[in-house]
């Protein structure tokens, strides 16, 4: 198939009379359609019952974990999830519910009162804004933390194996505002991609010129991958240890998107000095974790293998929507040169790159059609994709048949904009 | 009898003697009991066993509360403790399980990012520290957190019917640094003293020459009364409303007391607008709060009536361990002019005031025999008490064959610091 660029302008008017025509007919269908946020679906919920019918409430060691303690958790739930991140007992902590919650407080108490070892807070008095790096397309919670929190962002652009680690090394080593990067090493959200093992030691050893420089690991998707289990991507603790800078990361990770997205489990590692340190913060921050719901989730998993096991049932129930969603992009926009996309094996998003100055209006479109993309340009730090081409789609929610009716209403709303955008030249 | 003073230092020593023999019985029993934390008993918790039973995951209008959504609370949850703490449904957030948790970061924020309707941060680039009033004795871990932050704490004494209004107004009137003041108006923790409307009125009322102070009134045993239940210190938020200050106060509540220390739901009330304002600010911190364990709640508690029903068999329990503690204390102490308490209807507590100079050595007598109450000077600022004379008895925890041992020996303590003082002038 010739690319659309090439085709005569005649020809295109001719495409775009017939796509226009499947446009209006989509638009009959009075389509009531939210892809915006990338939830799981009822069946992956429902792989989770067992958890609620839990009833116990004494730990192994006969931790009565109705009443207060163990601020950092209980310890079966940090052996079972240190085993998982490949990390010690001593580096983990196991929270509430979410990891975002546990990202935002760090940055607040960074900003209030430093990270373990510098005394002088991120926010200095009379000093001026400090400075994320945000590799992006990336997580729009990620870059409203830093909005509230008035630190500014740097986009950095994300290449097949992570971040541009060129400009990344070139930004830190020379401006001491720089105090951190958001990453999400595994299926990125939305590109799907995995840092390579150069990137994670490029990351981990690279010379900062700010000590309290910290690198934000967001491993939200370590573990939902669609096919065979792979390696993984490189520990990064361990990476940080072998370069010499041991505090520089915090891995962030919950059960979330393995049992319950409003009821799970999230857990942050990192150094023994740094969670010891965050320890008695989180002291005086909480009475502590839910340890019911901790208790609950090791009852069900019972060991590391339980986890992969209960991931691969979730494999199951995503990848024939990622394929769908894959097998539609192909046969509506493939080869076309309008649009082009990475077909992730793992992890919550497709993201799809379209033509410049066209994601907006294609995202209107489709709102205008019934169906709620994420907003263009949420991937990015401001809300403002600098080329307004980039769309993120979140498969895992909506059923299958209306994941596709979804799907083939947003290529024609691609092909019609970037026809268009290609006749005005 | 007459009190000790007046005494004949032969007589006091032979008095000291006696309870040296005593002190040196207790010793050779080789307790090891743990009275510094207010935490409630087995018992307690047991009574709200049928929570773990709940399974159901549906929320009355549908919400399945296993999945994300919902970040302010569950409905049925808002309805349910609105009511409780007599606010409207829009004056209400449901949080996770701790409602220290709230407070921290309602300060953390405020310092960072400022209160709703003023867009400056309390800790502004350049200023000096801003400063807290702290009716003390007070709770220690209100303390910790304006620690952690750096925020400077005054101490103001506490009356019978709540904090010194006098101080207070004229602290507040004056000094712009000065931006909250910590309250626990009911069965406060430790003096078990509730505050009377006409200081509630006058907190509500007064003159700020901050325009962003505001009232951190953390309601923790606003429903532990052991007695018939009392009308209850009068709403805060109301009274905010009659003063013309409607954004000043923030009421902060939890279930941790009433259901599972460790796994209970908190809340925080405030003006519409405040919470409206809290809640945009809470969407960037979290993914939501566990909303299945607010929905174990509703449906365990059923309406207002359920939980004072409820609250009525933790009075059962706990009523025979503080009539326990004062008639121990009205047998060894009694006339003797050493020390002075207040019999709580209520709460958690009972604060022991000794003759000054004296707690501390006090506690750390009761600890070489075996014994740990809180630490001395914990209820006050920095963990000083500038009379080190106040002793925090907390009797819930313990089986009432402990809590009559450790108090006994306490009395014995307390009496012999306080003969060693007299005796030394």
């Amino acid at each position: 198939m010739n690319e659309y660029k090439a085709l005569d302008r005649k020809i295109l008017i001719s495409i775009l009379d017939e796509l226009q025509y499947r446009y209006n007919e989509f638009k009959s269908r009075q389509l009531k359609l939210d892809m915006s946020r990338g939830k799981p679906c009822p069946e992956q919920l429902d792989l989770s019952m067992d958890i609620l019918k839990k009833t116990a409430y004494l730990s192994a060691d006969g931790t009565d974990c109705r009443n207060y303690g163990l601020p950092d958790g209980l310890p079966e739930a940090k052996k079972l999830f240190s085993e998982l991140l490949d990390v010690k007992e001593e580096e983990i902590i196991i929270n509430g519910n979410s990891s975002l919650n546990l990202m935002h407080d760090l940055i607040a108490r960074a900003l209030l009162v430093g990270v373990n070892g510098i005394d002088r807070p991120w926010r200095n008095n009379g000093s001026p804004a400090i400075k994320f790096l945000c590799p992006s397309p990336g997580y729009d919670r990620h870059f409203a933390i830093c909005e509230l929190f008035g630190i500014d962002m740097i986009t950095i652009d994300m290449n097949n194996d992570g971040p541009d680690m060129d400009t990344i090394e070139k930004f830190v080593s020379s401006d001491e505002l720089i105090k951190g990067i958001w990453c999400v090493p595994s299926f990125s959200n939305p590109d799907g991609i995995n840092y390579s093992d150069e990137t994670v030691m490029r990351l981990a050893g690279m010379k900062t010129k700010a000590a309290d420089f910290r690198i934000f690991w967001d491993n939200a998707y370590a573990f939902h991958h669609f096919t065979e289990r792979p390696s993984g991507v490189m520990n990064i603790l361990n990476a940080c240890k072998k370069t010499g800078y041991p505090d520089r990361a915090f891995i962030f990770c919950s059960t979330s998107k393995m049992t319950f997205a409003g009821a799970g489990v999230s857990m942050v590692a990192s150094s023994e000095s740094n969670i010891k340190y965050l320890k008695k913060m989180i002291i005086i921050q909480t009475i502590g974790p839910d340890k019911l719901n901790q208790l609950r989730h090791v009852s069900f998993f019972k060991n590391v293998e339980g986890i992969h096991a209960h991931m691969a049932k979730h494999a199951s129930i995503l990848k024939p929507k990622f394929d769908k969603v894959i097998s539609i992009l192909e046969k509506e926009l493939g080869g076309k040169g309008l649009a082009s996309w990475i077909k992730p094996e793992g992890g919550y998003f497709i993201s799809l790159n379209v033509m410049d100055n066209c994601a907006r209006k294609i995202v209107d479109m489709a709102r205008e059609a019934g169906v709620i993309f994420t907003k263009a340009g949420a991937t990015f730090p401001y809300g403002r994709d600098p080329r307004d081409r980039n769309i993120r789609i979140a498969p895992t929610y909506p059923p299958i048949d209306e994941l596709t009716e979804a799907i083939e209403l947003l290529c024609i709303c691609v092909q019609i904009a970037c026809i268009n955008s290609i006749i005005e030249g």
